[in-house]
């Protein structure tokens, strides 16, 4: 291995810690800085250099990537632009209807500046993306469905946490067996997000409380639940704190395509099963930092997604160890 | 869509019969010809223009990309590099040892041709290959387990037709459920081909066959069955005809990963169920002729497998239409 990749981290919420954790996992990497706008924060590794968001700009030519580990909402439609000035940058853009027009914005820049900025990077936009693409180009009579859960949804579980007599709890989305297994067995059955889904919490009720009443609350509130098939379950604090403390998450995309005069029933499915969703998520991202590292080497810039990543870019081995080793 | 990509198919087997069915289903692409030694073949459909190997040079002007559907033991060694000299092509070479030197060999031709040429595309390799090393990049710590089936092992069921007694029969390999269920709870197995892999067998007597006599031949062949779990079913040729016509296939890729401090279970899982094996196949090496086109139009050349091509380059829809629709 020749000299490592320096990347920087920028923004240290879950998704920022997942990426310090991704990083030290990774073998042709090393973490150069974590910058935050709070400044020096606790860093997993008390190691790590933790400098404010300001100080970022001393660093342009000792950070080869920077991943940047914002949200969707405010921060990443400023800092991606703002920081694809200075830096190669990869980030987990999310916001799946705005994505056209954030990702001209951060083109712009690109291009004028010569960097490599990987947007939307993640599973779902990321690793999902690729296999709803994939699959329909392969077989293109056919239908393509995303089912999302287990998983601990945070929206969710603050409207359950809003309704009274609840002291605390949290939320679950889960697919429904029976819709998957119509797909799978290419009936391609006809799905709404509220046909293929199901609801699950977990709530600890204030000591005043009358389950009965909290149940209906939650069963019948508008947008978040009624819609759907929902359970709710009645636990303790502590089974709360020891059964409900990690942060799941996952999904399927099955696409089920017919080839053939025979009309050949052809079924591709791609599934996560996520013990923690930031973690994973950051772990998509440094793998993809490593993309834009080498593809900023060869010369491209520009905003990118991971439709013009080849796959071989993320690996840490080269084209020739991928062939002998790999395919 | 603008003018359509032509496209031709060199050999004309199954796979190349599959070809043909997966071109009539792209919206983007016209069948030129179809190339065989033998000459004239019968299509699918009646319209396409079949013709002699020998005339293939020829249309070195009005085919964009060769699909080159010959096997790997003898065919594709001695089509890809001469065909690469006259044409961007795909083709599906599996003998994976080899991988290496036949990248070389046609890599050599290709640079000095100035065309793009895919190879070892379909399934495995090819979209495994991909599972393989885009879960790898991301989760570092873990381990990547490949299982086939169910699937119609051609090899396998001429060995137990070889057997006295045997009228007629077909051999499928499966992947060993107890196996996967391990690795899907992430406790990473010690697993061989064969502790992973089972062998089911359906077999027509002779009239004076004993059947207690050939379950034991099979079951106790060296190297096809000895060392695995051998299942042996005796059915009529009426259900051998009417149940075990179609050459299904498929697989799994589980990837099982650790991330993070509280060491978090991360599987992804990549499966196929295939109801045929050579059309599908076939489908995979029609998407990716596409992206021999659209490489090469933009410049590239030179021998590539799958590991050098973003995914977005096989769907028909352009750049944008995929960041709008699929992302």
């Amino acid at each position: 291995m020749s000299e490592k990749i320096k990347v920087g981290i920028l923004g240290y919420g879950n998704l920022g810690r997942g990426a310090e954790l991704a990083i030290s996992q990774q073998p042709d990497m090393e973490l150069v800085a974590v910058f935050s706008r709070r400044g020096s924060v606790e860093t997993v590794d008390k190691n790590v250099k933790s400098l404010h968001i300001d100080d970022a700009t001393d660093y342009v030519d000792k950070i080869d990537v920077m991943i940047l580990c914002g949200g969707s909402a405010t921060d990443l439609p400023e800092q991606t632009p703002a920081f694809a000035r200075l830096f190669n940058t990869v980030d987990s853009y999310d916001t799946h209807a705005l994505i056209p027009e954030y990702f001209e914005s951060v083109n712009e820049v690109s291009k004028e500046s010569g960097h490599v900025n990987i947007i939307s990077v993640g599973w779902d936009p990321g690793l999902f993306s690729i296999n709803r693409v994939m699959a329909e180009a392969v077989l293109q009579e056919g239908n393509t469905y995303t089912f999302w859960g287990k998983g601990l949804s945070q929206g969710h579980s603050d409207a359950v946490r809003r309704v009274e007599g609840v002291k605390a709890g949290v939320q679950y989305t889960l697919p429904s067996n029976e819709a998957m297994d119509e797909v799978r067995q290419g009936n391609n059955p006809e799905l709404t997000k509220t046909s293929s889904h199901k609801r699950e919490c977990y709530v600890v009720l204030e000591a005043d409380a009358d389950p009965k009443v909290v149940e209906k609350a939650i069963k019948t509130m508008p947008n978040y639940f009624d819609e759907y098939d929902t359970t709710v379950h009645f636990i303790t604090e502590e089974e709360l704190q020891r059964d409900h403390n990690k942060m799941p998450h996952g999904g399927f995309v099955i696409h089920s395509g017919k080839t053939g005069t025979d009309k050949n029933d052809q079924i591709i499915e791609y599934s996560l099963k996520l013990e923690s969703n930031p973690e994973f998520t950051a772990s998509v991202l440094v793998a993809y930092a490593r993309a834009a590292y080498r593809l900023s080497k060869e010369g491209q810039s520009g905003a990118k997604t991971v439709y013009e990543v080849g796959p071989g870019y993320i690996h840490p081995k080269s084209p020739a160890e991928l062939r002998k080793e790999y395919l």
